[in-house]
């Protein structure tokens, strides 16, 4: 992993560490492109592409840090499990979305069509469980597939309420929990298992809070843009019929909100409502929301069976969220 | 499972098999039912559909048949999660394909639309690996997670092959294998390894032959249908790009077929194709090669390692698999 491809919040971590975290961070990547490889050529390079294309890689720096400075071969490979999750949901939601670009790239379903998209996330799947399994345990590999679990479940649900500008927040809360929180959480919980040292439920709570706040701090960057930051185009979410929380606020705020309709909503428009969202003040009110959240997942970290260094730097962890968006 | 609901080579067994047996696959059939519910009424219904939709069943009667009369809450569990990992490839595969009906029913991607078959999918994969994370172990893990790739390989391997009318025997040989033979392979081998009993690497290779064997015949029904039998329209795999056997080897008996495009192929060329096909005597041949990769699964049972009555009731399923095309 190369210092230049990963944002601020993680190249600081990487700073402030001890030399472990790098090395096994480094070493994550490789077993990445190690995975990628190996399923021919052309397959290889579309996983290659996939696997490697950065990404915030917060996931399995958070196994890591839960870890901990033991973190060793055992740890990389459940980092990697993670990620590989995650990314085979991005590949299947990219399909869904029939999404051109994430992360300022051509997506696998816009280079190679549907049909080798939904394979190569379901390749990515089970290469994860796989990997899990080298010389995993029954915990771990439970605590992955419910993770996994969720994931499905959050994504059906998210599709299920596309288009309706009715669902309340709390609906919203919940598919976030299923969609993002699950997997923060279950990237500390697996971390913390490997390493068998304490606090595991206090850092599955840590995970839970922090995977939380980025999912609202990205709904709201979904609304701010510009897409230079995000690598997508404003209102994405809205004009595939995702409504996040701050449209919800929204609408209690501006009535004329109310009634809108997102199907068939075009890029002007959704210019528009992205505009008339940002005026009511919904945006401060779901940042702060998620400051609260980060200040609560801090404040977990205040508990004895945390060294400091690892009060410090997953304090930064947590900051890095918020500061992604500030 | 209702006798009614199941084809005549698993009733067969069913009937001769002492009593564990069938009351054995009866709590496959609640568990699978069991896992699809409690995902909300929306979900369930389509997870149930889905799940109890029918189907043969016979890897999950592999895993029990090879864990044997000791068979327990295990292999029950273990035979459940085979049989969803190969469901969540059916769903995705009729995503890819746009499949309108198997087994004469409805897909879930054609009564509900890619985004939810895609997430139906996804969930059932991972419940797969959550059922077996109860009280598994990571040799079945690992297992199920390589036969998990190989699917995804094989499936990408085919999507990849599409329209390609020169592709090899072998290649198709390695699709089927990747496709098929592996799941059937694992079946086996993961009900074995759950009864701790002799014979485990003899009994995967029964699986693979019998899995080659399947899938052989299952091309040889594309060509020949008919529809009431196969459940979908004659020469549907001719119409997705997806060249078999049958033509493989008819195109080296009838030249014209050669320089067949596939590509915009329509219903009525598409009979005549079949066809042609069969006026080569290739389905024969096909046929024929299945038969022998029977004789020689029913051979590996001839071992010490198997009782008679194991003898007795995997013969029949292997016969099973012709029969159901004679």
């Amino acid at each position: 992993m190369t210092r230049s491809s990963v944002p601020p919040p993680v190249t600081a971590v990487m700073d402030a560490a001890s030399a472990w975290l790098p090395a096994r961070m480094a070493d994550v990547e490789s077993r990445l492109a190690e995975l990628s490889a190996g399923y021919g050529p052309r397959l290889g390079e579309e996983a290659e592409a996939t696997l490697t294309a950065g990404g915030k890689r917060l996931r399995p720096i958070l196994v890591l840090m839960a870890a901990g400075d033991g973190a060793g071969d055992r740890a990389v490979r459940v980092a990697s499990a993670v990620e590989m999750v995650h990314m085979a949901t991005l590949v299947h939601d990219d399909v869904l979305d029939g999404a051109p670009v994430r992360r300022g790239r051509p997506t696998v379903v816009a280079r190679s069509g549907r049909d080798r998209a939904v394979g190569v996330g379901d390749l990515l799947f089970s290469r994860a469980f796989a990997e899990l399994a080298v010389d995993g345990g029954e915990a771990e590999v439970a605590e992955l597939s419910s993770a996994s679990v969720a994931l499905a479940l959050g994504e059906l649900a998210q599709r299920h309420d596309a288009f309706d500008t009715s669902i309340t927040e709390e609906r919203y809360l919940e598919r976030c929990s299923l969609k993002t929180a699950r997997l923060f959480e279950s990237a500390c919980r697996l971390g913390r298992i490997s390493s068998g040292k304490p606090g595991t439920e206090e850092l599955a709570s840590f995970g839970r809070e922090i995977g939380l706040a980025f999912q609202l701090l990205d709904d709201v960057l979904d609304v701010t843009g510009p897409p230079e930051r995000t690598g997508k185009a404003r209102g994405t979410d809205l004009i595939d019929g995702t409504v996040t929380l701050p449209l919800i606020l929204a609408r209690g705020r501006d009535p004329g909100l109310e009634s809108i309709e997102l199907r068939g909503l075009g890029r002007d428009a959704v210019e528009t409502v992205c505009d008339r969202i940002a005026a009511t003040g919904a945006l401060g009110a779901v940042r702060d929301r998620a400051k609260h959240g980060i200040k609560r997942a801090k404040e977990i970290l205040d508990s004895p069976d945390f060294s400091g260094e690892e009060r410090e730097l997953l304090g930064m962890i947590a900051d890095g969220v918020v500061e992604r968006y500030a």
